[in-house]
């Protein structure tokens, strides 16, 4: 007799989930909006391009109510936040919730200010996003632990934001994946594993951006696929790996490395990226 | 005797005039004014410099009466409005009026929020374009027609916006160019039909906000050569099929797409370009 | 006898100079705070992620106090200025000066408008950077004099700002680096010249606005290494010309020339850049 939480069971039925949702999201090729920073937009819209959604990047309040009603799912992204575009993302949070759907919140550069660790905190308990990506440092600021970080760059190793991620996730009932060499994803009960990818990855502006982005893009399909929000971000992150460990081996640094990472996004198939969720097991 | 509405010489003559504007603006490198979305200010001001026309970008009100002075063509590209920037395009709409500058206005998302609709229809009315460029969608939002969009994206083909575009051509004396599979240009009176380009270019962000960008970049060179409105609109569709065309061929995907796209702006000819003008008809 | 002021050996130990920075910016990864424009967000942070620095864009007042105290060096450049922009490089500037950090302003433009001259002329003044950085005509307008420009682009050769940057140099005691065919960098005292590049620098957007951040990289290095603010603005200007030079011989076109231009930032060695400085001569 096998118990349901076995390990390889686990591990091979979301693998399979993670393949589904992948292919579902494509079939759907889901709106996704952005109110995200400045230094991204473009990379981001190319990304969710490439990997099948739809991008919108919209921030005027006046609009929001109407434009969110087109979306799959919305990525909140602090990066070059200021005082309006918080205000934008507050209402964008609300009406996220009011119209059930699935959101990204990515705490960019939490830690490194207060008003990145608040703005962070008060999206978290007011959208309440399905899924809360960031690197190490960042988790472990919104989860109020002491963190070592240095600018927006983590210091630490994803292992490190274990317990601020368990916690955050029991806390606010959502899905915390955390990159790093590894990247961890946890709802509080399951720790999954995603490894691949590429150390080139830290190179490029925009990665972990690009990461939040897709993980929308993957929870929108999750949803249509029947599947949990921690396939999504598993989906979102997998993808990441595959396209970055293509695109490393076809680069010679890391400016063509963007144009195989955005090239390998459109090619990759469900299977490549499902292969990269390489441990799944509960969390005592 | 031939009639000079004869299809086929219209056809022939408009083909040369879209090489002479390619030509005229290449030798001008025409400074084009841009105040446009936050998504693609890289992606336009690189094509716009590969293209060999010269980007500027600028938005302080306190500033455009002296920087449109330098300006051949302006360009409104409503994107990532928010109250600010709609200030900053009205400005600019009627100080090109004032100083007689070409302008295009790109009504990104028109019909996707009521703020989009009626920020588009006003600069149309204030600024007077010399070229509305959209998608189907965007132009029937603008004449007020049902259209079915989702979000920023057209889900009909160019010919259903036939009529709107016609219309509006009418209405407000401008050439209304709607992109498509094929591409419309119309002056109310002629019909333009562009041919050409690759399905890919709507895997690539920002590629019609850098069509209408370089149909600015046309407008001056139009004026330049003699020519009409309708050729610098033809001119800046043609340029775009046929560097899309180029860059589908040696491409691997959305990514190295873009490269092979601002590469071929660089190398193509006048003539390469004015190929894609596949037909002109009166309108009845 | 040789005097010290002989011009080899001061090009010689400035070579060596040069190659240190680079040596010593690599080894620390510095962090550069960079609040600069709309348009080369992304490929300014990319560029210095290449060459191995660590990017910040952050404007919000709110966290500039906090923010800077990261920061081994900062960027200021005005190309899509506003009220809100100039009160946050405002802002950065007076904290640069009262945290020691060094500083770079790029005056884009200046000289097209009042508003952006009047900007340069105060942050110069307020923020005392350790490096002024512009093209000819952005250097003349600074200094007072009349230059010739069109738009933000000079339409003089960097040996015409030669008088304005000395004696911007002497009056603000820092650093002027002017680019151009040959680039002049000059502390008022000594006149380095910089070799090498490619035209198509000038068709790729950003491409000034890159080298002022990597001078900023760079003053962060020359102060590891012990070196001059001197050095450091050469060794920013070196970077450019070496990677400049390698992606035209590898390119096709204006596209693939950044891909290349990126690529070649992380693999160009610090004395593949110190050849570039082909002239160091004493300005009497």
């Amino acid at each position: 007799m096998t118990s349901t939480l076995d390990p390889l069971p686990a591990l091979v039925q979301l693998q399979q989930d993670v393949s589904s949702t992948v292919s579902a999201m494509r079939a759907a090729t889901p709106l996704v909006h952005n109110i995200t920073n400045l230094v991204v937009m473009h990379t981001t819209a190319n990304a969710l391009l490439a990997v099948g959604a739809s991008p919108i990047m919209a921030h005027a309040e006046e609009e929001l109510p109407e434009m969110l009603r087109f979306a799959a799912a919305l990525v909140l992204n602090i990066g070059t936040l200021d005082t309006r575009w918080i205000a934008a993302m507050r209402l964008a949070g609300d009406l996220a919730r009011q119209y059930d759907l699935p959101a990204v919140l990515d705490p960019v550069g939490a830690g490194a200010s207060a008003l990145r660790t608040e703005t962070a905190c008060t999206l978290l308990e007011t959208a309440r996003p399905a899924v809360l990506r960031g690197n190490a440092s960042e988790i472990m600021a919104v989860a109020g632990t002491h963190a070592a970080s240095r600018g927006v760059d983590s210091l630490c190793g994803s292992n490190a934001a274990l317990e601020a991620a368990r916690t955050l996730a029991l806390r606010y009932g959502c899905v915390v994946s955390v990159s790093g060499e590894q990247d961890l994803i946890t709802d509080g009960r399951m720790l999954l594993r995603i490894g691949g990818g590429s150390p080139l990855m830290t190179r490029v502006t925009g990665m972990g951006c690009t990461s939040s982005a897709i993980t929308a893009a993957c929870l929108a399909g999750a949803r249509k696929a029947g599947c949990s929000a921690l396939s999504g971000a598993a989906a979102g992150m997998a993808i990441m790996a595959e396209a970055g460990e293509c695109a490393a081996r076809h680069c010679a640094g890391p400016g063509s490395f963007l144009i195989h990472f955005l090239d390998s996004l459109a090619t990759l198939t469900p299977a490549d990226a499902a292969k990269h969720l390489i441990a799944a097991e509960p969390l005592c």
